[in-house]
């Protein structure tokens, strides 16, 4: 039995709307939770905590959940900085691109691949983010696909596979033989290191039908669906997720009005990803249609060496109030219990008891500054199960 | 004597045309950089770098002149955070607000202004500032600008004297009575504590005339002018500026084919600070029509508790290049030489020899990243003078 007091939170985000002030984000002022072995035991005034073996002070600060990043593309090598400064002055995303970091990739060893996950996700803790998704997709061989997900397996319970990320080279002239790869031996060996399975849904990438005999094979070796959908137009993606039960739709970019009637009566999530709008100059999602519709909405970085190297939640924040006109409110809630809720997830993303003790300290008296302080580094301290972790 | 020795500097940007690459830039690649009594005694290839009493070791990553910041009002107190979250949900933005900041730094004690702007010096150089010009604008009053300016000076030489931020509200029946107390015996106040005289000519605040009559003033008084111009619609500031001689326009976010002519001709800086577009919602600057005139472009903070609270030098940088299509290049000389131009120093901003040993060490290979990874906190060390500062 060990305990810690975290007390003298000047603001604390519950995201608990039983707690605090009843809004949806469950604020209390002059707050304080207690962290039982890892998980949320109390949580209240300050003046009323019950004491503990230890105690943090966190000086009048903010304290928000850890954020829930549920999208990223973590495992990968080389350097596509000379690509984004091409595509800056002139030269438009493509999914292609992709192959680039697959050679790359493929000839890097584990260890590579590996301290460049490990930074990535001390990166991300650095920036409050405890909780992240990590996809394989670009190894797109049977070994490498492997290989990836073993590697983010280490890092985090939350993987998934994306052997359907792109066609590569070898099969430009025969998608359906990668399919068939997919949906065969490489899924076979994929799934004891995958929770979830996914597919890029694009034009030059996969089309509908492709994507839901991925996702169908996926699901019947037990993992279960989740999809990048309607990113670069409009297109059958979203409808996927919806008709399958998928946990969240990824990007929705261009959505029509059955889009979003779909998602809202389905409730699958729409996870936003607007650090990748803001990276390749594209059109933002339409969040306020979104949310006006009653679909619950969710933020996540997208972090990859291609549309969008941002591994920052705060910067995700920003845009999603500065660009998709979400309040600081809506887009603090969708970087954490949204993100959460894009990963089924009851234990992490709010701070009720109960929770995982993941939890960020801001170096500001509220959430609000995550959106009024764009690219100031905010988090002063992160704690995973209530331990410190950055 | 002291000498350092940086080394294993992966690329350095030491915007000296005549070193490394011929660019812009002068990227030198496996460079090392000299420092002796606080100023570059040597630069180039780092296999030919002399000896020096101690070396940092850069680990082969890239190395930036620190950030220069030629335009920041950081003496205020109060916070304006549910003002920010009000206009992101509808309200725009207007000089008026200002006010509400002035009411709170008059009430202030001097230490709560001097630990406030402590904080955020300190927060600029953990994002490699090592040069900010700080004004003075909240008190509007003549013992409140005489310590805002005195308080300002402990952090830095570049002060700068902006009585004439807006009109106080004690004066808004009589704003030619408060030009005459700018002019006059604030001024005197204030004239020893700055180097700068600045207005912001702008509907809502200070015509072309009264600008006139604050900026002789000042120079009559042996401060040297800069003018916040052109921010909210368009207006006589640039005009004045050129007219004047002043070391910058800043702003400049509407402007006429005749205001980029006259920056052209005048050699007047065009400061742009893009951030304040992306915290008010508005269009920015038209960066390639300054550049494809001739025109010195700047890029600065302008961190303010109002229009913009990011302090933020690599945001700037991102905004730059994403919104107003600069290249990486162009943004990173812009917010370092561009800032040290509009500051009339020619020891800041670069890594030439004789140069302020005033440095940022990135954690990326290339300076292409601070355009590439928006948000990230890639300042992994900062140094003034050669001594470690952040």
């Amino acid at each position: 039995m060990s305990s810690v007091l975290v007390t003298n939170v000047g603001e604390l985000t519950t995201n608990d709307s039983t707690l605090g002030d009843g809004s949806m984000l469950g604020l209390i002022h002059d707050a304080a939770l207690v962290i039982e072995n890892g998980q949320v035991s109390w949580v209240g005034d300050r003046r009323l905590a019950p004491p503990a073996d230890r105690a943090i002070d966190a000086g009048d600060a903010a304290v928000i959940p850890g954020f829930v990043d549920s999208h990223s593309h973590l495992v990968f090598a080389g350097d596509r900085a000379a690509e984004f400064a091409a595509r800056m002055t002139g030269h438009p995303y493509a999914a292609g691109g992709i192959r680039t970091t697959v050679s790359a990739t493929r000839a890097a060893t584990d260890e590579t691949l590996s301290i460049n996950v490990a930074h990535l996700v001390d990166e991300m803790l650095r920036q409050g983010t405890t909780t992240v998704e990590i996809k394989s997709g670009y190894g797109l061989t049977v070994a490498d696909e492997l290989r990836s997900l073993a590697i983010a397996r280490q890092f985090t319970e939350e993987t998934t596979f994306l052997g359907a990320h792109v066609v590569p080279p070898e099969f430009v002239d025969d998608p359906a033989g990668y399919v068939e790869l997919v949906t065969g031996s490489m899924l076979e060996a994929a799934a004891p290191y995958a929770r979830w399975v996914d597919v890029f849904c694009e034009r030059g990438a996969f089309d509908g039908d492709q994507a839901r005999a991925i996702l169908q094979a996926g699901m019947a070796a037990g993992l279960l669906p989740r999809v990048h959908a309607n990113q670069l137009g409009p297109g059958p993606g979203v409808q996927i997720a919806c008709e399958m039960g998928a946990a969240s739709a990824d990007h929705c970019t261009h959505l029509s009005k059955q889009d979003i009637e779909a998602l809202s009566s389905s409730g699958v999530v729409a996870t936003l990803l607007p650090a990748v709008e803001f990276s390749t100059r594209s059109v933002y999602p339409d969040a306020r249609a979104l949310l006006a519709a009653g679909v619950t909405v969710a933020l996540a970085s997208d972090c990859n060496p291609g549309s969008c190297y941002s591994s920052s939640m705060p910067l995700c924040i920003a845009l999603a109030v500065r660009e998709m006109r979400m309040s600081p409110g809506e887009a603090l809630w969708a970087a954490t219990c949204g993100g959460a809720t894009a990963l089924r997830r009851d234990d992490v993303g709010h701070l009720g008891v109960g929770a995982k003790g993941d939890f960020a300290v801001l170096a500001a008296p509220s959430y609000l500054h995550l959106a009024y302080r764009p690219g100031v580094p905010l988090i002063s301290s992160a704690y995973a199960a209530g331990r410190r972790v950055a």
